[in-house]
């Protein structure tokens, strides 16, 4: 199924190549006013094609709001916005126009979901990715933005940033990364709030040239979460939390607070200190 | 949540005079031949303005196929169907243009949720029914129509047919009720089958001339669904409808089987007999 | 699957002739002090053989609360309650004590879900119905019992009674039916609260002595309904609850509101009268 | 809530303290022979108090199946199975008896969920965790040992060994990684199957002599997996595994595949190598 949470639940739509790839939102809060031009905003920041370390295609991706708002207020109810797909050019993944799959001819790309999809489904589509293509995240990044907005009326932010990319950990970044903002991580090409965003670029761009890329992490800050949040047991925040990541295509780990470092932590200095009145509890 | 079924979970989108209404099915069967004409045509049946018996709004609801298909092939994933908007005059209902509601001056239709929207979301679209809007339903004939031909491959057909209207209940239809088909229906402007179409015709038209209308009953007929179907406690195949039909705008009950004659029924007469091999078990 | 609701979700489980059946409420509102005297008593009032009226079984079914509280008090955690079953009789039920089923010589009992459960599981429970018992309704009346006592500090009432039992269609009631409430309904060994309750009564008894029943109506009545309750879709307040009594074995029909007494209604006559501060609006 | 899964929807219930722990399994496969001491033997597995590096109660965790189950064969309906709780002992935790909670006076223990309970709920068990309870993964044991069963018949299995406690990363296993079983693992005190578990075991001993322990890693390696398991977007094999895995109390992180060593990693090598009939395809 193509849906997740509950209350502001997100079902997301749409191929690489078919006419449209959008969201359903199951509901936003209503008479919310809601700024277009902040999801169009988060929506350009996805796109690829903005700078010359990814990939070149350079799409306009233009929001269109089918429902669920009227005069920039939500109404309450699903909100579907879509984003036209333009670059459809079938030819450039080479699969036949024949309706008949060439089962016998057909080399799947090596760490795509091409092949599992075929069979799982018995059909993929004809090009590009289908759902497993990086446009799929679009809905998701529509409703991650629209998500913003509210949280930002709460007070929370949500900050991603690249903390490291092969072998390059940046042992400084440009503030402390509690203090770090979007504006300040979007000044950096590569995400990477820091001196060695020049390194990494370079990198990345020597591996392009050979037709490669590499893997990176990404660290995210929230701030201000309300405590309590998430269920007891089984959708406890963090368990929801990785299931989100673990879902964004070739993710391959989580970590959560002290992560894979705490393996090696004595429980007696892991433990979270309790604070009184925003102050250290001693 | 606008919601409903498991499997083949239909989520329906889309408010009375926002660009476009429809529904995301997540997900029909893959690799399955869907014919768009006889999904047009369902939806063609459920246009206000064929005749003179109902609304006189003329609506032209082409479906859009946004995402899903390919050469007219289901992909597996989730299907994503339109009908644009196209009779968008917010003054027919007499809403005014601007931003705040003038609750104090506000006069709601009666026996519409036109309230009670407003109280639930503290705003209510500002022209036609919104979500309430018989328009909701095209969602759910697009969705119909599709669930029909895959219903058909397995030989299960569904009838529905006017059974009454007002206080006039035929007594006869063309054929034997077992024996009706949506094509034998159709036939009839009032879609009741039977000699008394013209009846119910002209207390139709008769009402109209007064800005009036009346109430009906519905019969729909199922044919070769598998024994076993639903979930033996909460969603009995029976619960299941009822919750469908139910949630029909303006429907006030549901019968099944017997329905309410049952109560006068003793248990003995009431048992459904066993049959074997085809054969009632005597 | 045997769930039913949403932030008060309930699964019962259990056999007719398995060690227990009950409940797992997941979850009640934390901190609420339960009265589980309130509880047995709905479950002594739904327990059979309490008069000559019903069947004769008379099972004394003790609340044994496993989770979920703590000194009287709701956790917010998931409330386990069971009874344990104590009249098993396999024999009473004349299925054989084997292992393998019988199938050549098998006579299911008509009208009961023995054999569907038989081809939908390839098995069915030994004795008695399996979970089409109607001791699977004891988990529902824990349920009702204690939802009973949250909706109750809203002022929220829920009062059902017998208002029909084969032709017999009581023209007066005790009181009013708004003013019904548990205590009148108890006074009449039918539920039916009225004078006609004996003639009620003696017609059963009279089908009974011929191992026979017969059908009825229950009407039920809830005050304080707090308005906009429910989803504007697929989950409409009315939906839900058809599909919660429909899921009620051997249920039939469900009537809202009119009912389908609205079929022979004009609009005009059936439209709800907006009142304004509790006053009707004219 | 206190679910997860879909077909085979597991409900824990239970804290620490109450007269019960157990599951609801909604619901296994039907007609299943299930092997009751297979079950206790996992549950005998994760049972503290086995050995003196665990913790030292020891408690006789038994089995009792309340419903589901018929002459040791499952009925397709709800599986209830519970563990009583026998070691109430209130006065360990240190909890007055009285009702009211002495918040000004009351220390939580520091990285235990008791805080953020009494915040989310006004109320927290008494004694114990709750639900926070390691006895809630009793639950949890007793469905995965079914499952276990279920997954045999398929041929799939599941092995889970510690690979890492503290900075003790075994360079060698008693064998190959692939050729790990739950016989070899149940060899060794610290489920570490290498000759370093004696070196794990001195360090936990060590630590616990002081009040203390430390962190460590699991490795899970599951068998003749299907492929196409998942659901292609939100719900992908590795995304539930994520969300199961991060659900269990003091979880940080979760890794698949390479993990977080992809990160170093060109794509050019990172790529996997489609097989064809099980050879490498070169």
């Amino acid at each position: 199924m193509s849906s997740f949470g509950n209350y502001f639940k997100i079902t997301t739509f749409g191929e690489s190549h078919c006419p449209s790839v959008g969201v359903v939102i199951d509901a936003p809060p209503s008479n919310f006013k809601l700024d277009l031009d902040k999801v169009q905003k988060q929506l350009s920041r996805r796109r690829p094609g903005q700078s010359d370390i990814t990939t070149p295609r350079n799409e306009l991706d233009q929001i269109i709001v089918l429902s669920g708002m009227e005069n920039g207020i939500t109404l309450g109810t699903p909100l579907t916005i879509i984003v036209n797909n333009k670059n459809i050019k079938p030819e450039d993944y080479n699969f036949s126009e024949e309706n008949e799959f060439d089962f016998k001819n057909y080399i799947p790309r090596p760490s795509h979901s091409d092949l599992t999809y075929l069979w799982k489904y018995g059909i993929h589509a004809k090009s590009g990715g289908g759902r497993s293509s990086a446009r799929e995240t679009i809905g998701r990044v529509i409703a991650g933005a629209i998500a913003d907005q509210i949280l930002e009326k709460h007070n929370i932010s949500v900050t991603s940033f690249v903390s490291q990319v092969g072998d390059i950990i940046p042992n400084e970044f440009e503030t402390l990364e509690e203090n770090l903002t979007r504006d300040i991580v979007d000044k950096y090409k590569t995400r990477c709030p820091s001196k060695d965003s020049d390194l990494i670029e370079r990198k990345i761009l020597e591996l392009k040239e050979n037709g490669n890329s590499i893997g990176g992490k990404v660290k995210c800050i929230i701030k201000n979460c309300p405590r309590g949040l998430g269920e007891p047991v089984f959708d406890k925040m963090e368990a929801m939390l990785a299931h989100a990541m673990l879902s964004i295509p070739a993710t391959k780990g989580f970590e959560i607070g002290s992560g894979f470092d705490c393996v090696n932590q004595i429980r007696s200095n892991h433990n979270d200190v309790w604070l009184k009145d925003g102050k250290q509890n001693k």
